[in-house]
């Protein structure tokens, strides 16, 4: 995953045992040797092998690699990304046109090995491959919670995983500036609680990107989102301050209508372009309220005298003088959205986050574009659905094959409003490994079934990486509970996902606040629930068998009997911790789904119709179990209403038919 | 954990949240503020709450720390350690005479934060605290397999959750040489596959554990156990060579004739010295086979021509001049017991790792010692027996006080002929702080029931600290099982134990081979089985109660029926994979044992005496169940056979007396 665009399976397999060894032959370099010993430092990790780490120059390797071209100094995006990885019974070769083909087959290969009755080995197998689309991005929100480097590294080895190649770094928010300035310090000594990347680390996790084929792309947010520049610097604002990083402080807005910002922005670009090698820089540009604006006489009276409309035009008026500043400094600039206006040049890359249709329009107008709506992984989707969402698909399949070509690919957006590095990895994994493959595979790759299938395989395999976002759940539970004994906890967190969207947002009762504890359950129970997920096909295929299906029956009986029985186990726990009292009301549907469900299973199993009275009885209870509880929702509960209704015997009969 | 010397429990409990701050009074100092920081970011970690890391000047901080003096820059062996800590309703206070007692006091107020119905909290109370023994050490031998400074580093953070004060590091043995020596650069070249610590690397490392309060004594191993040194500088040998790293290699030994071997050794030593700033230096000196020796007639006429008897006479000669290398050197020498001889000067610390009579023989004769024997890790053996183990008992309780005062302590080891970076945790965690609270608690401290309860709290707490233990399992089954599926495996997992003692080693068909792949389930299974103490917890309980305890029989009933179904399950995927092929016998075994359980367990429930016939064939089947099978031993046999015995019926009589 992703799948790769051509496969063809031979006969046999190429054993993978302790003499395994790699040679590379054609163009090498420091890069692509990095690459070829962090190969096998996975693969030893993945088998428990001690292979040799170091390429050998030996003429009967393993695995052969050959890269026609070496790497370029800074990735770029029109870069050849193709490999070809033809696997016999006596040995691999790997051939790309540049490493960063080279880094794409080996993360295939390691996919490949499994384990067999005789030894590690991969099937032979002839694969052709190369992305659908040159961006396939991941944006990390660092600003709002401070996600420390070690964390992102664990992140930018599983994106290497799943080919994706740029890391689209959300610098700051209104609640931290995370980048150490050395020409404006108070940027990160007002603007951040101590929380911030110097630039020695900001080169180094660069070049660690770099070796895994990942381009880092910065977003500086301007106009608006920049409370936390102006803790330090309140001369840039549209309004008067004072402003500072503390939960609940006022909205904020740049002031476009001063040389001043714009002197300060030359040089704080100027400095920031050094630091990121990347030919492209976000500015960000979304969500600019006009508030601070509408409110500041001396900028309504700047828009009046240069003939705007409004602040709209303000806008772009400012995005006119930051382009230039950025081409000035050899930069291409991106923006949200919001930023598209006819007087901006076409050079500039939109990221559409409102709706496709804006990336339909961009690219109509001239713009290249990106996705990332429907790639939002904070909203708690499953993955099936962003994997439905395709950049090509809704408005964009009306363009013309020129203007499609301005669609560059997309980006899963990781923000970071309920995000802590403790959390981080199960929001982004395995999710986002589905929108990886949306962005690599042929558009004909769509069967959510099989997505699933080879999701779950990559899943536990990203635990070699060191992610932890199936590990993490257990550490996070003994907090809660505050002893060794977390079974009761850990049957009800299987059972539950986050809500969805921006319900946890809208149901606050005060301001957020971003130094708000996040320990409770809704913030480590996993986005997707495999068990509920494993519960619903067992029911499914239940039902579709009509009630033969005894391997099912049993699943769903077992798993139905642990429920029934939890809160009675649960129960006496959620006294003692102030963090799991609110789960009260969730055990206790649980376990009241349990007994119902079994009585339903033992209806269908008598084929014995059940009482009218005892299924309205019941299923009015399903409803009230449908609604979130502790920021959670219960995902069983329509499976177990499947049953019930099935347990009135007309379904069964139809169902027969 | 440790067990303090001194605990005055009071009524009612110090809040903890989000406004805990911490103050430090009197001397300061850069290491104790770091250790500050450290300590809120451990905090926030075990409540999930965003803390304030930098100390405050409050005037009314949640806790105050006062250390009288500083921090010396090299930590010494004589240093106060004690510590006082008072929690009162409204704050806390810390007091120590260095900052290495306010660092112990840091982390049992850590271990006392607990969850409650109304927020984390810890309780009111006083304690005085100080250990027993000066010097509580961790060996860890990174010479047969490379660990890494991330691993070695977490390793040092659980130490000093458990107030252990010396990492004893084994930095090469006839494997592989771990030191990069700028003097000598072919010691790494060639004795080592390339995994050895730069000397950078080791600074950094060494600052790191002196930043917990922990020193680090190097062990270079003198004049056996130096094959890996050979490689690189054949004539300080006795024998011929060519001496490589290659498994298999004959055993060699320095030749302690020659000048040039002393020549060598200085200026070694002169390099290493100064990396290392402990007073101590650890010279092995231990298991020094005269083969080559006897076998050489330069040597043998050595010996005669200076009025030697035997080769023990000659390495008593080596370690004199080794001794005065190390003194020019301003280092205390160690070794281990066999270096113990009457030309030695009284200075050497001697460490006994072949029985504890060498230790009382050491401190008789004038010789500071620790204690080892009883303490080796990699023996697989119970914490409590290690618990039991006391330096002051054996042969040292006879000793007068001016005796007794010469043993310094103890350290744990963790020798690696079976151990990897994946496994290590698992073989030091828990078990190791069972070791860590006999060195450091009062003597009387040592119920073993009492101290299995804190270590089962310790265990899952010091997953925070990024140890892998418990997690590191779950990667392991699911390579071994190539799916998602590990639920059968997992089962069979949880009632193994790897065999105890030298007998893995001892059953090797072929000789040990340092790189062969550690992947089978004997490298990931736990040491000592949670679930089988749990299960013979139940038993023990569920006999004494006279079969009367009815949640005990419910939860043997539970394991039994479990175990019954497994082989059912987990026999296809044991026919698939090649490393679980060897588990099918112990996988039939536990069926047999839940099976046969389960029938004694109705015969014990219904009051039925079973009968003799099936006693006796059943209990047949149990004397092959406890032989070792896979390296492993299934640990459930016991208690199964007791539920067998009992179901006779007049056990159940002799009982209810």
């Amino acid at each position: 995953m992703p799948m790769p665009s051509l496969i063809q399976l031979g006969v046999g397999q190429l054993p993978v045992d302790r003499s395994f060894s790699v040679a590379i032959t054609g163009m090498g370099g420091a890069r692509l040797e990095r690459g070829v010993v962090r190969f096998v430092a996975e693969l030893s990790r993945q088998t428990g092998m001690f292979l040799q780490q170091k390429p050998v120059g030996s003429a009967n390797p393993t695995l052969r690699i050959h890269a026609v071209h070496g790497s370029e100094k800074a990735q770029e995006l029109s870069e050849d990304e193709s490999y070809e990885l033809v696997i016999s019974q006596s040995g691999a070769k790997l051939t790309a046109a540049n490493p960063l083909g080279i880094l794409h087959g080996l993360q295939t290969f390691l996919q490949l090995v499994e384990i067999t009755a005789n030894g590690f080995a991969v099937p032979v197998v002839t694969i052709k491959d190369q992305p659908r689309f040159a961006w396939r991005g991941l944006l990390i929100d660092v600003g709002r919670h401070f996600i420390p480097l070690d964390v992102l590294k664990r992140n930018l080895d599983g994106m290497a995983a799943v080919k994706m190649n740029v890391l689209h770094w959300h610098l700051y928010d209104n609640e931290g500036f995370r980048v150490e300035s050395k020409r404006f310090p108070k940027l990160q000594e007002a603007g951040s609680d101590g929380l911030y990347y110097t630039q020695d680390e900001i080169r180094d996790f660069v070049a660690y990107a770099h070796d895994r084929g990942i381009r880092v792309v910065p977003e500086f947010e301007m106009p608006g989102h920049s409370r936390s520049l102006f803790a330090g610097y309140p001369e840039l604002a549209s309004g008067p301050g004072p402003y500072t990083i503390e939960p609940g402080g006022a909205d904020a807005v740049m002031d476009p209508t001063r040389e001043e910002t714009y002197k300060f922005i030359d040089k704080f670009i100027a400095e920031m372009a050094k630091l990121f090698p990347d030919d492209y820089f976000h500015i960000g540009g979304d969500e600019v309220n006009g508030h601070q604006w509408d409110s500041n006489p001396k900028i309504q009276a700047f828009i009046h005298a240069h003939g705007m409309k409004n602040n709209q035009d303000l806008q772009a008026y400012f995005n006119e003088r930051l382009q230039k500043i950025l081409s000035k400094h050899h930069k291409i600039m991106m923006g949200w959205d919001e930023v598209l206006h006819p007087d901006l040049p076409k050079t500039v890359v939109v990221q559409s986050w409102r709706g496709q249709q804006s990336l339909a329009t961009a690219a109509q107008q001239g713009y290249s574009g990106l996705l990332s709506f429907g790639y939002y992984l904070d909203l708690m989707w499953p993955a099936s659905r962003h994997y439905a969402v395709d950049p090509m698909s809704g408005a964009a399949a009306a363009l013309n094959p020129e203007e499609k070509s301005r669609i560059l690919g997309g980006e899963a957006c990781m923000w970071s409003e309920w995000v802590t590095p403790e959390n981080i990895d199960s929001r982004i994994w395995p999710r986002n490994a589905a929108i990886a493959e949306r962005l690599w595979s042929p558009p004909e790759v769509q069967d959510p079934d099989s997505m699933y299938e080879r999701l779950g395989e990559l899943s536990w395999r990203l635990e070699w990486l060191g992610l932890t976002h199936r590990s993490a759940l257990i550490p996070a539970l003994h907090r809660m509970v505050g002893t060794d004994d977390i079974g009761a906890l850990r049957t009800l967190a299987e059972t539950v996902e986050p809500v969805k969207d921006y319900t946890r947002m809208s149901s606050l009762k005060t301001t957020w606040d971003f130094r708000a504890p996040l320990n409770r359950l809704v913030d480590v129970a996993r986005p997707e629930s495999d068990q509920a997920q494993h519960f619903k096909n067992s029911v499914q295929a239940y039902i579709e068998s009509s009630y033969t299906d005894r391997a099912a029956e049993g699943e769903i009986r077992m798993l139905l009997t642990i429920w029934r029985d939890n809160d009675r186990r649960l129960h006496p726990l959620l006294e003692q911790s102030f963090l799991l009292h609110e789960l009260a009301p969730l055990s206790e549907d649980l376990s009241t789904l349990g007994t119902d469900g079994l009585l339903a299973l033992d209806y269908l199993d008598k084929s014995a119709p059940s009482p009218e009275s005892w299924r309205s009885q019941t299923l009015a209870f399903v409803e009230p179990a449908k609604t979130p509880k502790a920021d959670m929702l219960l995902m069983v509960v329509v499976p177990v209403q499947q049953l019930i209704e099935a347990s009135a015997g007309e379904v069964v009969n139809s169902n027969r038919k």
